[in-house]
């Protein structure tokens, strides 16, 4: 049996190379840059005011106090989108708005609240400095800067930094498109009746959430049932990355995902680990292909040990995940010689198994009040209360 | 000038009631459920096996050792979909594999591991116990049980609890679509050449995301220039439930959301907090509106304290958000009088502004390099190292 780490790795080299893209903005929400983020323009593109008030040349006004104020004649006004045209004359001041540039001649701005005005003068107050409530072109970043560096997953405010400083397409990574591919004569699809021996279909429906929730595209290729010619037809895709298929990778005599594709590419294998024993994976006319056996709970942690890497690096997000680490809060078993992944409860900095009923891997309503996985090394086989161990929140 | 926590449960009080609305599950991700999810079957539906291996009596087998193993014919097989339609006869084996039905008669599986067999017989070298490796109806989940409570978000796994037990659709709560509207003759759309005087659009992008990120729709109403028409006839919209505007609420001569909306049901106040002074909010024409400032700083700040809790409750999603608390590593000033939400980065359990120059409202570039919000309070003017703050990193 391969360790873990080891098959982690084994998929990992599977992660086709992640594929640049230019994208609008407005669709790159979750993407990773593929390269940085440059200023288009200076930003501010001017010098702007940063209040509104009145644009003044400082010399004019830098002695006004409450009890000496400064009167100035006014010569027009500069709104956020229509700039005085002309220069500032000595002696006299310019009405101006938030954002407005600031007029020729003008070197400082003072604000509304410090002035009384009528529709010829204005009488100042309070002055603060030279210069005061102006932005500086520029000031916040120069055109050719770096605004956003490469590899960096775009949020909402990266987004928007982009927009402000003109970067309307942005050099992103392709989401990968997942096809993914449940098999079992036993499966019922959602909302249908199962016959006798049937079990509702659920893999798809968590591998579709976990897909979009890791930032890819999901594309459904089944439920297909225990026929390798299905199976075999059903990867034939061109319009996906990546496929991940569930069940069929066992000793049983109607495992049909490795009677399909064991010689053609694929490798079937056990891994230490409880629960997803057994496993598959390879490259089957150049597409990659993770096998998953098929208990929902397996699939959900199958999903995050192994899928969510390759996702990873196919979106141009480092590698590893980060494990922290945690105290047992209920006693349980683990098997020797494999590493466990229990699916627990975390509550006030300790964990403690969600199932009630040990890892059984088919106790999918349980795995739901799960936060996310505890990992029992391969020589523990007693978990006590205040071990510590090691913890991971699901992903998705 | 109210404070901070008025202005929000202001705007809470406007919080359209979260409206139930029965989903596929396949749409339901990231929905808040408005009603629990029970087990529409027993989970799993049978008893069924947990391995590859033979259905047994246990009282045919339960003396077999390595030394004395224990010799049964077989009479056929039980796979998984495809059930074995007889009942065992004692002193007989039926062939079976995982996740298949139980046969009547049978109580107990010995896993292929332990065995030797041909076509015709299978030889047991061991045995565990009575019932061993055969997984109980309903002992995931029972007809009637609820699998996931009421207000639950819903993850991937979740919706595969959901489909084990049966439950194809789900009542959760309808995503808000929020209706964003940025003003001002200064905006020149993203991919245009601004003009004299103008700059980038950048807070429709901003909310766009942070919209979806914050688990909504978003549906752009603009730009629109600084004309009070085109601001009424952008908000008349049946398609959202919620619009939030930008730009022109402030007391310049030219603040046209004001000039459009100030009788007709908004109001429009300072609040006690930089950036971010002045805001407006109401409701128009039975539409809830939100109206933030225009500076794309105050925009971030105002949607993670305003628009994201109202988003919250239309979501069906408690209050409030939780700040943490950590620690100044760097001295900054902060406005007298009102609360300062200085965006910042956070590194190593203490924050530094991320802009370098103070909480400018227009360094949106700035802005992409940080990663939450610190709150100093209204009574405090200078922030010094190893300061206690609160702190919340940003949603989107």
């Amino acid at each position: 049996m391969r360790t873990t780490d080891e098959h982690a790795l084994a998929a990992l080299s599977l992660a086709p190379d992640p594929v640049p893209v230019e994208l609008d903005l407005r669709h790159a929400l979750g993407h990773v840059t593929a390269a940085a983020i440059r200023a288009h323009a200076d930003s501010p593109p001017f010098d702007n005011s940063a209040m509104d008030g009145f644009a003044v040349r400082w010399a004019d006004v830098r002695s006004a106090t409450a009890d000496a104020p400064v009167a100035l004649a006014l010569m027009g006004e500069s709104r956020a989108g229509v700039p005085f045209a002309e220069t500032l004359v000595p002696g006299r001041a310019i009405r101006i708005m938030t954002g407005a540039p600031m007029p020729a001649g003008a070197d400082t701005v003072v604000p509304l609240e410090v002035t009384s005005a009528d529709e010829r003068a204005v009488t100042i107050r309070e002055v603060r400095s030279e210069g005061a409530h102006v932005r500086r072109r520029a000031e916040d970043a120069r055109i050719g800067d770096e605004v956003i560096g490469s590899g960096v997953e775009l949020s909402a405010r990266h987004l928007a930094a982009a927009a402000a400083v003109g970067a309307a397409r942005v050099a992103v990574f392709r989401s990968p498109r997942v096809g993914i591919l449940s098999t079992g004569d036993e499966l019922a699809p959602l909302g249908a009746t199962p016959a006798p021996g049937q079990i509702y279909e659920s893999n798809s429906v968590l591998l579709d959430g976990a897909v979009r929730r890791a930032g890819g595209i999901p594309v459904l290729l089944g439920p297909v049932g225990d026929r390798v010619d299905d199976v075999v037809a059903a990867i034939r895709r061109d319009d996906v990355d990546l496929i991940v298929t569930t069940g069929g990778v066992s000793v049983g005599a109607y495992d049909v995902i490795k009677a399909a594709l064991a010689g053609r590419g694929a490798e079937f294998m056990t891994v230490a680990m409880q629960p997803g024993k057994p496993q598959g994976l390879g490259s089957v006319d150049g597409m990659p292909l993770l096998c998953l056996p098929g208990n929902p709970v397996s699939v959900a942690v199958s999903f995050e040990l192994f899928v969510l890497p390759v996702m990873r690096a196919m979106r141009g997000l480092p590698q590893p995940l980060a494990w922290s680490v945690t105290t047992a809060g209920a006693a349980w078993s683990s098997p020797a010689g494999r590493e466990q992944f229990m699916p627990v409860r975390w509550e006030a900095g300790s964990v403690a198994p969600a199932t009630g009923l040990g890892a059984g891997s088919h106790l999918m309503a349980r795995l739901a009040l799960a936060d996310g996985l505890a990992r029992v090394p391969a020589d523990v086989t007693d978990v006590r209360v205040g071990d510590s161990l090691e913890f991971r929140r699901f992903s998705g």
